[in-house]
């Protein structure tokens, strides 16, 4: 698979290619960028033909375009989301959905649906995505990538569509741990570190809440995973229930993606899949009594993190609780398996600690992914476990 | 203004012409059909590109375009609509939103939007339209047309996109009341009656709730009907409020909108503009018990009605509480007109009972019409009156 537009990975209209510096760590890599973030020069259509025509053309590079730039990287395009990242799938009417390379008849997940495909068909080195509610993480599982939702905070934001600022992240995928990794050095300026974390824990939870197949198939990446850290233990990470935990997400990140796109939707009132429109109108509904208790659960998962990540810990869980389901399903055959997948992914927005998807597993043929989490900022300790698993290969 | 297109009053993609009898009561006369209705051998849109697209094109023409084309007028092409019927504005972001001939900076209401742009403009001679919630009786204020809402069930609606079954109804436009008169005779099947009603109840509610230069633009018709129907007595329409029945109508309406478009919307998850996804939405919300509520006061207007309108007896009300609101305000902008123009059409989906809306008076330039209401059955009725109204000019 070569041909880029034949993935529909890629928007459509006019390709935009921006060479980067001639020298640095990542010359003569390409990338490819979701249609949320910033290239100057080029519209910013967030999946959504009426954000683009309701918004003017960006004149600079989001801050991370031009952190990988100025490190040698050539952007090579920009790429599908679901609409104004209100998706986990990767389904867009408008756009179309782009393929699983990995999986055709399966969706590639979502939201960073393109950048994810344009990566797993090779036709770029890495791509950028953002994740709020497992927008990088959903598709790196489907999709068979390596791929990292950052710290919260620690990477700049400025010129990406925002849609929930208090999960808000940009991430980035790559087919390699070696890319992988080179990537999160030049965004986050400096090296992996050379002593690996020295203890595992695995959240039983997580790997009960999964599909059996799932946690069987992911069973050597983590006996893996175990031998290169060495000490593993296994515990909860929910006690209040993972179910629990992503009540209080679904609660405070719809509620804050209605006060986002209010004053948008009202002055113009776009074109939304309904699946879309129903989402940000559920989270108008939402009374200041809910958002209360979601924040305080998010205060009890915060601590629950800190406890369970000391210095030189990780954690891991299945990134998503099945390989991806197959393209074109209806809404109430969706309905269900889309909060499955975030009572998984939940942890991220709720707790903003780092999380990085490793590849390796299959269920059915398809693939599904191993996530590792960090305490917060420990985001270059999983990329350098990551190389670490890979070459433990 | 001749040309059709320039109006934006028919659907894009191939006009359909069609010929009626060579010989009949409507021989040589051209109308419109709005795109909820079906012409045999071209796509019903229902103003949604996803509804055309995962619907068949029809193979026979809806009982009511039959009826006319065998009365001898000819099809001339199919109109634009709010989406799926959803909404009494006709804004419209697919198709765009037609003008309104008689005040080009004003919206022409909806949803039967295009019927009444197209025979406000003069391109045919009538027009078809729905009326669940205000769709026929709106626009023929706004654009100053003869309008019919029929009683609820008299005319056969096969062929026609269902919204709300217990308020669906069509109906039709023309801009003079010898054409309108002509095309009811010609729907129902009898010459309308040579004796008028001879009590005319004047609601005083409604006249209040008005603006008050509504009410006042209003007050030489009213006085030219009472002179033809000679005995007036001035009424209160709605004892519970007219608030009270626009909030039963909504309910009702929005949760049957909600079970008629539920199996289409969750296989396809089509795309709508926001607001009317909202109303679906919302619809989806509405409890049993909220239903009952409404089903109760539906029974109390009901009752009121047929104490208000023994034979020989019609009412008056204005038709909208004001002229057509501006193009291109945004929700919230439109959120309240919009209670407040259901709070006089509600009447209309909870009686069932027919009405006419007769144009004549204007505020600030734009047109605002007259309604009359008869019990239910007599639409011939209330188009004698209509005949005759006009004759006393």
């Amino acid at each position: 698979m070569t041909d880029a537009d034949s993935l529909n990975a890629f928007v459509p209209g006019p390709r935009c290619h921006v060479a980067g510096a001639a020298n640095g760590a990542l010359a003569g890599l390409t990338f490819a960028v979701k249609d949320l973030i910033d290239v100057a020069g080029v519209p910013t259509g967030g999946g959504n033909p009426d954000w683009e025509s309701s918004h003017p053309v960006p004149m600079q590079h989001a801050w991370i375009v031009e952190q990988l730039m100025q490190a040698g990287a050539s952007v090579i395009g920009k790429t599908a989301t679901d609409e104004v990242s209100l998706g986990i799938l990767g389904e867009n009417p408008f756009t179309g959905t782009p393929l699983n390379p990995a999986a055709p008849e399966l969706v590639p997940g979502g939201s960073s649906s393109g950048s994810a495909s344009a990566v797993a068909a090779g036709v770029c080195d890495f791509a950028l995505g953002t994740d709020t509610g497992g927008s990088v993480r959903v598709p790196a599982s489907f999709c068979g990538l390596f791929g990292i939702r950052p710290t919260h905070g620690r990477v700049d934001f400025s010129g990406v569509l925002a849609q929930a600022p208090s999960s808000d992240t940009v991430g980035w995928f790559a087919r390699d741990a070696e890319t992988f990794a080179r990537v999160c050095e030049a965004v986050f300026g400096a090296a992996t570190p050379t002593s690996l974390p020295d203890r595992l824990i695995v959240t039983s939870d997580t790997f009960a809440f999964a599909d059996p197949e799932v946690a069987a198939a992911l069973e050597p990446m983590v006996n893996r995973l175990a031998s290169v850290i060495g000490d593993r233990r296994d515990r909860i990470l929910a006690p209040q229930g993972l179910s629990v935990w992503q009540a209080a997400q679904r609660c405070l990140q719809q509620s804050e993606a209605w006060q986002t796109f209010q004053p948008w939707i009202d002055a113009i009132s776009p074109r939304f899949a309904f699946h879309v429109a129903r989402g940000l109108t559920i989270g108008s509904l939402i009374t200041d009594a809910e958002r209360t208790r979601a924040a305080l659960m998010r205060e009890e998962a915060r601590g629950r993190l800190r406890s369970l990540l000391p210095p030189g810990t990780i954690l891991c869980l299945p990134t998503t609780p099945f390989p991806a389901p197959r393209r074109g399903l209806s809404i109430s055959e969706l309905a269900f398996p889309r909060e499955r997948i975030s009572s998984l992914t939940c942890l991220g927005g709720l707790t903003g600690s780092p999380q990085v998807n490793l590849p390796g597993a299959q269920v059915g043929g398809a693939p599904v992914g191993l996530s590792i989490v960090g305490a917060r900022g420990a985001d270059l300790e999983l990329a350098a476990v990551a190389r670490a698993f890979a070459g433990a290969a």
